[in-house]
């Protein structure tokens, strides 16, 4: 499996999904800024993924100020000036992870790895102008810890989602026709995946005949992505239009849905992809389980509910345009909402990395979450 | 507005649906069997429209037995050998009203429109035997009969639509955001629609602030042809992907949901575009009425329930593809449902040319639909 995300000779390098599986090409970002335009045009995408981006862009962003720093060598003394220097550094960093951060609105991994590190390499600098310690040293140090924090988080995430597998395999039943929505795979994490990671150790088991895969239109990263992961893996699966998840229930064709999330607030709402509310309602009318699969770090536990999760908007062109060709005629109008808000109720369980939150979800919550 | 199907100088020209509105083509039938085989390409398509274009097929079938009769002048006597000939005609228009009608198999318009023109051509056929007509001339009157009778179907159904527009526009609460699905539009139909012509008449009446599309993959029929129709009649339409529908309904943005059929059993479970289900579901959950508007000859009373309405499957490709593009890897497997099934106490009401059948759909229908 090509991994979504590598860090090389201190370089982003992204597998461009917007042409998977039809070109496999790369992104090589070459400041924060890039990485930030790479995550807003759907270069990386899926909740944990940009997360990781993110946190990787901060780092890149600390390095900028050492460079920039260096770079004026001469006119600035290596030791002189260094407490301005930090304070400018500070604005900087805090500027950029601003800006970062606010690339894609719904996720709130991206926001809480982004802060992550920028805590890290702030704390760094703080800790150096205090001790009075050279600005370039601090900078260095501050870079060097920021990338391990990056790495870090991606660390962790593909060993969260490998006990999201663990604790969401015995969820399904022995012989299960599973339907997912979107990607949330190795290529929307740090690897193996949340809604997939549960999907590919239940396979593992001998639990699932097979999967279904909306397309998920507009972007098709069920299609493209998850039809792609899963075959590469071996695992049965068939894609269906998004419209057609409604007849297969009613079919008695699909046994449970599984998708990950973008935002989980702290009453257990979700936002994720648009569709999944639609699966939820449908799920719920033919009374088959329907299961979210997310990291702790998708939790926003500073909202009450998914009311205040804001929806992120984009271009209608992506409704109106399919690999470059008009769907509609040029005048036409259109409305892209690319993600929806599931409330708890309709969900049948989520599961972390620390465990199953189980009905009554608002109250199970807390105590799962904060482990 | 471009006709979907026109009748010029004895061959059927189709508008060529599948590329609208990116190419406007025709295709000029020479048989029955062009014919035959443009329905199932979905050159032409739509319940109504299927039904024209097979009412013309079979008057082309029976004008092929006029032609081959008149090849066979000098072998075959003009005047004699005519009850045999009466015989093989007999056989041959049968065969083709079969074949004309199994090239798709869930709307039941096409059935009953071959069905009536078949049945009108050997009606002519049968009293020419009788009075001992020649064949010769008892087939050049079938034919012009058959060819009346299929410009009966077409005029009629126009005026059918008209007449459900004026039923159904009532129904429509002013000031309403309108969602369709699919195209049940003057390219559906000979001519104004089915759900497009209730909103074409509300539209009018200034009962319509605007209208969603659902695109409805895989053949993006409302992004290509509902978008176009509307437009171009200055109707305020927005595209929306079909997953965004149930997001749209939860915050309140869709008034009433308005859909065509493809077939009616008797106590008013609907067969319609895969995706219909859905919206019905969703709409059931929202307390939003959910209309479906079709001609009485979409009725099949020979049916109790939608059990026994098949559903055609449609090729996997059309799934994976997208105007010639592939959309997922080449190994991976599509199920392509072409229609779903809706039951009777998910439908709010159905618009008739005869009037509206209001619940309990499975006791008002008979009234209705048998005048």
């Amino acid at each position: 499996m090509i991994p979504a995300i590598k860090w090389e000779d201190g370089r982003l390098v992204l597998l461009d999904q917007r042409y998977l599986p039809e070109r496999i090409e790369f992104v090589h970002c070459r400041n924060y800024r890039e990485i930030s335009d790479a995550i807003r045009d759907m270069v990386v995408r899926g909740a944990p993924a940009i997360g990781i981006a993110g946190g990787y862009a901060v780092a890149v962003a600390v390095r900028e100020c050492r460079d920039m720093r260096a770079g004026e060598e001469g006119s600035v003394s290596r030791s002189g000036a260094g407490a301005g220097y930090y304070g400018e550094c500070d604005r900087y960093l805090k500027e950029a992870a601003k800006h970062i951060a606010a690339s894609r609105p719904t996720a709130v991994n991206l926001m809480w790895a982004v802060d992550r590190v920028l805590r890290k390499a702030l704390s760094v600098l703080d800790a150096a102008e205090k001790a009075g310690a050279e600005a370039d040293q601090a900078l260095g140090e501050a870079y060097a810890a920021s990338v391990g924090e990056a790495r870090a988080i991606e660390m962790e995430d593909l060993e969260m989602n490998k006990k999201i597998g663990a604790y969401g395999a015995p969820l399904i039943r022995p012989g299960s026709r599973v339907l997912t929505h979107c990607n949330a795979g190795a290529l929307a994490t740090g690897g193996y995946g949340t809604a997939l990671g549960v999907i590919r150790k239940a396979w593992e088991e001998g639990r699932i005949s097979m999967v279904y895969a909306d397309e998920t239109r507009p972007y098709l990263q069920g299609a493209r992505l998850t039809a792609w992961e899963l075959s590469q893996d071996g695992i049965d699966v068939t894609v269906i239009v998004d419209s057609a998840a409604g007849y297969l229930m009613s079919k008695g064709m699909v046994d449970c849905v599984i998708v990950g999330a973008d935002r989980i607030a702290a009453n257990g709402d979700v936002a994720n992809k648009i569709g999944t509310y639609t699966l939820a309602c449908l799920a719920g009318i033919h009374s088959i389980p329907f299961y979210v699969a997310a990291p702790t770090s998708t939790f926003d536990l500073s909202i009450p509910d998914m009311s205040a999760i804001p929806v992120e908007e984009r271009a209608p062109g992506e409704v109106l345009h399919f690999f470059g060709t008009a769907t509609a005629p040029k005048d036409v109008k259109a409305l892209n909402p690319s993600f929806d808000l599931t409330p708890n109720r309709l969900v049948s369980a989520i599961i972390t990395e620390k465990g199953v939150i189980e009905p009554p979800i608002p109250e199970n919550l807390p105590r799962v979450v904060r482990g």
